[in-house]
């Protein structure tokens, strides 16, 4: 995969984040890593496949993720309960699809899996794969969250 | 999904611990559970997808997991590091990959993603589905583990 398939990525995080929570996450420099994990609160995580395997992972930390659930469901959130999880999941689920129509139309065909919310403080994720792990930061008002995207 | 495919996972599950650590877990009776997460301290998740999407997760205790990859490495692990985190991956990656050879015989075909090693102490992992999830609950003379399957 070239380091291009990580604007389909970049873009459908924010149009996801700005239609369901009016939120405008702010993205800085995308990187590419090798072998390092995500550290976070709340992450969803989705498996890809088709093309060929990957894997899309969204890390977030407590207080940005209570502000992004906050301005979905329109009412505060205070803690990470089902709530604020399934609306982690619809997420996840929604920048995953949105970033495959974005891929298909460069050529690119995959499909999705269930995502698996997250949850538990300063846990850490790694992706099992040999090729590289294309990292985006985002920050917002409320704190930093991360896009990765692997690839086999 | 029928409840019947649930032995491919079950058979996976015992032949690639018995084949790479010499390990012979126990199974317990499978379960259907709806929207209850799993609980422990290093996961493997992996997405599934095909003839309808799903995610495959191993969730270990910590004394389990250490003993599981000490027998496969050879050489008594101590702690969660990236050489034990790795062989969760490799196993995940490897029961993913014996479940699908067997559903394949049953007919049915689907292709892996790439699997997240999770670690931190008492995480939770919940999958965003509105289908069943079947538990297969699991245990070795170093305590329990579960494997979870869920489809769309």
């Amino acid at each position: 995969m070239k380091a291009e398939v990580i604007n389909p990525f970049l873009e459908a995080t924010v149009s996801v984040l700005k239609t369901m929570a009016s939120v405008e996450p702010n993205p800085g420099k995308p990187y590419i890593k090798k072998g390092v994990s995500a550290i976070g609160d709340v992450s969803g995580v989705v498996g890809i496949s088709g093309d060929t395997e990957g894997s899309l992972c969204i890390t977030f930390t407590r207080g940005c993720i209570l502000f992004i659930i906050s301005r979905m469901l329109g009412e505060e959130q205070k803690e990470i309960n089902d709530e604020v999880k399934d609306a982690v999941g619809e997420l996840t689920n929604m920048i995953s699809g949105d970033s495959r129509r974005r891929l298909e139309e460069m050529g690119h065909h995959f499909l999705g899996a269930i995502p698996s919310v997250i949850s538990g403080q300063n846990h850490e994720i790694k992706h099992i794969t040999k090729g590289p792990i294309l990292s985006i930061p985002f920050s917002t008002q409320a704190g930093p969250f991360t896009v990765e995207v692997c690839f086999k």
